[in-house]
């Protein structure tokens, strides 16, 4: 094994917080997380995020040099925030967008105009002595928790979490290694969490890190960063983990967390950190191995079956809501749309001369119609939103129960 | 090679054209072709268009004895239409939507409301002597071509070509053996075409089968056919193909198409075809060989370059006309806002008592805002969809740009 060639790798995981006009002095933190890219010099950076093409460019011109190959995502009405750079020719690109993505009425949340996707940029890194490793890398973004307690979004970031699974199962078995970075916006006792790794086989490389140094227990969301939402914070002084770096071999390779470090608040010498969140940077070595590594996924099997059970339930929450919310917009739908009936049947009673006595109610007709034309227009909209929504959790659902039935009749 | 253990396969596919209150004699159809599956036992059933999930559930139970498995692909406002019958267990199943599927006011053309995709059940077929093969079968149906002198959706379409192109690269890598069948609404020569083929190697069942059986050119779309719109088949006297089987065979596999045959008109015994398409049925024969098959898609690298050229051109041309439309609704959207301003300001002067020697003409106000409003509602909304549009346009643009590079710098 020792003579074996080995590939270190050194990732940099980071969630940019680079919204234009919105974010507190972005145009200097995307100078600095440029320049510390630049000096410090990883194999493989990822980010979210980036919702500023301009941004991308500026940091593309600047890292040109360290990191020849790079890919913007684009996607969604603002684009999907997510850039790779890397030292690595990237071969091939894919985008797969989450089917849901939260609610486009929901202005203030603003996820559903994001369109959140997954970017997986294929790349081969040399092993050396001739021996490269196809590279599977993903980075990525899952819906934001905006409540913990009373959790909405809950039931789609679980379908989030089961597509990127069944993304990454699909696209990875001819990789020798997939790595994955980003914000999943999920502790790490979570079901999502549990269902994505358990579903993978990812490892989580702050659990598995020989060396560790950053913000206790890993966390990236800190009240020590300037810039994050202290009163989102209260309930957990020592802040949450949010950003991962997941990992897992195929074939004939091992990969070894040999250490993680976060950043702690403000950037080296300077008075801001580089976002709200805190960067994940993690040394991976990568060792070919005699023969194939076993499958040890099977003795966790009952394991998956209980997370997979308990995700689905949650999604089946999340469906019955959508079904309640369709229900309740088509009917609106359906009161307009009387109402308007009655409104032309009146005009139409009007015209002919019924009721001629009394003066026509021109500004109150008019206006009355124009609320209803309005509330018909939101109504359809919200019930053909809510369709897809209903159509997607039940699709969900059901390649759950497909899942579980899988794992139940596995010898 | 002749002892090794051979599979045949027979693969039934049909775009069903079963839409609710639209398809003419629905029911009986659908009677009708689960009938025929259920006597003639095919391996593998992909079907498109089933958009009721009734009649979906009326297949399943009629099916139930000859195929045990099936799976609905649920996505979009009305679904996928997309469904598969298997005597293989399928064992996994992914769904990939398109990120273009035409526009949603064109009510008319009805794609979009579809959420046409692309669905992807993971089986494993026996090929005897223990044997097993990975299959990665696909049912799809890209978008509809209205007109073909004035294809305004070819850029779409392009789109989808190369997005399912892409996802078959990226998920077919472990299978042994990838089979495609559905309605990609483009003829033989078309760029899509010769672009899906191009960049994935899948061969085509008609031009492969050593004995064709059916209507002259595998023409799927054919005047006899008492539901095809004749004046769409005017230029087109024979017919169109635009159904499709396509295979390759990946890894130490190779896949023969023995016969290919196509249902002509009515079905055999009654007065109507199965649908206003026609059937089409491969027997294929799956057969493990000593060693790998060598990859034989160097050589055309040349041709391929030249037809991704042809693609990203028409998504050029695709592109321009998007961000044309994103710049007339937004500035249409700024304009109905400067009217509803200044009726605004209008209205606030009234109140303050300028021109009170003059009645305010209460009524023609309204009916003016409530025209800006609307105006403003339909631009914001046109304006972002268009948005998005370009968004996905753009990144089509720069992966094959991509590919084009590292076709250009292979060896």
């Amino acid at each position: 094994m020792e003579g074996e060639p080995t590939l270190r790798l050194r990732i940099f995981d980071l969630n940019c917080w680079a919204i234009r006009y919105l974010s507190k002095r972005r145009q200097e933190r995307v100078r600095l997380i440029g320049d510390t890219l630049r000096q410090e010099s990883f194999d493989l950076v990822l980010l979210q995020e980036v919702w500023s093409e301009q941004d991308y460019s500026d940091l593309k011109v600047k890292l040109a040099a360290c990191y020849p190959f790079s890919h913007y995502f684009r996607s969604g009405v603002i684009g999907s925030g997510l850039c790779v750079f890397s030292r690595f020719p990237i071969l091939d690109t894919l985008l797969y967008q989450y089917s849901l993505n939260g609610y486009p009425y929901m202005l203030q949340h603003g996820d559903w105009f994001c369109g959140k996707s997954v970017g997986l940029p294929g790349s081969r890194a040399g092993v050396g002595m001739g021996v490269t490793a196809p590279l599977l890398s993903l980075s990525l973004q899952l819906h934001a928790e905006y409540c913990r307690d009373k959790d909405a979004y809950l039931p789609h970031r679980l379908v989030q979490a089961w597509e990127l699974a069944q993304f990454i199962r699909h696209t990875s078995k001819a990789a020798d290694v997939v790595l994955l970075g980003g914000d999943l916006n999920m502790h790490p006792e979570d079901v999502g969490i549990r269902l994505l790794r358990g579903w993978t086989g990812l490892r989580d490389a702050f659990a598995e890190a020989t060396h560790f140094e950053g913000c206790k227990n890993g966390c990236t969301l800190v009240p020590d960063n300037c810039f994050t939402d202290k009163a989102e914070l209260l309930p957990f002084p020592l802040g949450i983990r949010i950003d991962y770096i997941l990992y897992k071999a195929i074939s004939s390779f091992t990969v070894k967390c040999e250490e993680l470090k976060t950043t702690t608040g403000p950037a080296p010498g300077m008075d801001i950190p580089f976002s709200d969140h805190e960067a994940v940077m993690a040394t991976l070595h990568i060792q070919r191995q005699g023969q194939p590594a076993s499958a040890t996924l099977g003795t966790a099997d009952l394991a998956l079956a209980d997370v997979v059970t308990e995700a689905r339930t949650e999604v089946a929450v999340g469906l019955r809501a959508a079904q309640r919310q369709r229900y309740s917009s088509g009917r609106m739908a359906v009161l307009a749309l009387l109402l308007l009936l009655l409104q032309a049947a009146a005009a139409l009673g009007t015209l002919a001369g019924l009721g001629a006595e009394q003066p026509f109610p021109k500004f109150s007709f008019c206006l009355l119609a124009f609320l209803a034309l309005g509330v018909l227009v939101l109504a359809a909209g919200l019930h053909l939103f809510h369709t897809m929504e209903v159509k997607m959790l039940h699709g969900t659902e059901d390649q759950m129960w497909m899942a579980l039935r899988a794992l139940q009749e596995r010898p």
